[in-house]
């Protein structure tokens, strides 16, 4: 496995590579890896023939105030892990080498990231959207695999991705949890032992959530406050960004479950200092 | 010469090319083409093996009120010279084709589009960046050829091409002028007989600046005093949207010639109904 600190040597590896026709796949990451990363490389790696991981901590889409200085780093680690798990080359640029000085050009998806996360970070998708936009242009990939944790993420990508003709594959790779069902995050590693504990929360408000609308109730708002009452009865959680049902492809809200497609349940809630997301998808169709 | 349609077509015949090895070239257009953009096909034609040449009438880069409608057509005419000046291939789409029903998504580059003609056309190059990265992205071309007329466009062209990773080589070509000077334009077409007469003023004054900048006059101010002067004595031009000296790179205003890199004379100027843009540039290394 090899490590590539330039864009230079990236496009030339990448063009060598599609000369000898070789399908290629990203993994777009900001490192210190886990299973759900690694999940990704696999699914890649099972698909394409040569894969790249990009290890990015992209400070745009950071805001004031946010983790952007001690978010995890640990390349050495991640290296290792990325080897194991099929990844072929890893792309680990300076941050100076992704935005030059006088860098002043971005990408918008209007209307998805207005809600939901987006609503609480402002800017932050503008600045995943141009960084992964910047990253596709740098690795052309066949294909590029983006996991549904990140639900608005992977909506906002998706829709970019169609309006602005990008000739690459979204891959939608399932979540990753421990046992008790946390979501994979690398920010699950700022939690305190009894903090990680309460985490379990969040998915089993998301299940319950879940249950109630296959077993045919349909009132959203009632769903959704007591949801939101299960959730400000736990001492750990400091604060609820939301807990949303939503359609999974326009993000809209919805008010009845019976006429919906497609729903997302989303939330985001911040457990002693770490701002954790997580989401369950109901395919109506199925 | 072969016109096509639709997206995924352009895709299949320009990856068919690329797999052939040939060097390819795009010259984007709005079509009614004249000399200025035959230029531009046979610059591409002598530096790549294959050269497409869009012609899409962008609505998204017209705002309220402006020339979208009436902006003149003529596919089959400009097939004819298209076809005689090197182009291999015509993309032609829809607008449908381009902008799906709920396309959201939108490139921009900050600061350089608040300027010059920017300022009078709110949105104008939010449309041209966003389709022009569209054109890039249905046809990853090698080289890309654009007229200096339009150079602001050009500046925000090659600044979103840096600053997104746009692997993509943007060469500039040299405005093409009528015998008295003007700058040949789609839009000359909407001018009346005495309108094309006087319009040839409007070179005349941005030579004679340069030539004042060239003879080693060193305040912009009393250039561009001067200049506005003449401009505003000719009963043809019914509005001035600005006349400027700016730095060739950023766009800035330069205040004192003396300290400056190289520079572009800009104006824009309505004869009748009719808006029409042209430029000098004095490149202070020569």
């Amino acid at each position: 496995m090899k490590i590539i600190k330039k864009i230079e040597q990236c496009r030339g590896i990448l063009e060598d590579l599609k000369k000898q026709g070789l399908i290629i796949g990203l993994v777009p990451t900001m490192g210190y890896l886990h299973e759900g990363h690694l999940s990704l490389a696999r699914k890649a790696r099972s698909q394409c023939q040569k894969v790249f991981m990009t290890i990015f901590v992209n400070p745009v889409q950071f805001g004031p105030g946010e983790d952007l200085e001690k978010y995890p780093r640990d390349l050495k680690r991640d290296a290792a892990l990325a080897e194991d798990n099929g990844i072929d080359y890893i792309f680990n640029p300076e941050a100076g080498e992704i935005y030059k000085k006088d860098h002043s050009t971005y990408v918008q998806v209007e209307g998805l990231p207005d809600m939901m996360c987006g609503a609480y970070r402002p800017g932050h998708f503008k600045g995943v959207a141009t960084v992964v936009l910047k990253l596709f242009n740098i690795l052309p990939a066949h294909k590029a695999y983006f996991g549904m944790k990140d639900f608005q993420q992977l909506a906002i990508i998706k829709k970019m991705v169609k309006d602005l003709d990008i000739n690459i594959g979204i891959v939608e790779c399932p979540t990753v949890r421990e046992e008790d069902g946390l979501a994979l995050s690398s920010r699950n590693k700022y939690l305190a032992p009894d903090e990680r504990k309460n985490a379990s929360i969040i998915y089993r408000v998301l299940k319950t959530a879940q249950k109630k609308i296959l077993s045919g109730k349909k009132q959203a708002g009632v769903i959704k406050r007591e949801a939101l009452r299960e959730l400000q009865d736990n001492n750990y959680i400091k604060n609820i960004d939301y807990f949303d049902i939503r359609d999974a492809a326009s993000l809209e809200e919805i008010k009845d479950i019976k006429t919906a497609g497609d729903i997302v349940i989303a939330t985001a809630v911040t457990i002693g200092q770490t701002r954790l997301i997580d989401n369950v998808v109901i395919n109506k169709k199925k």
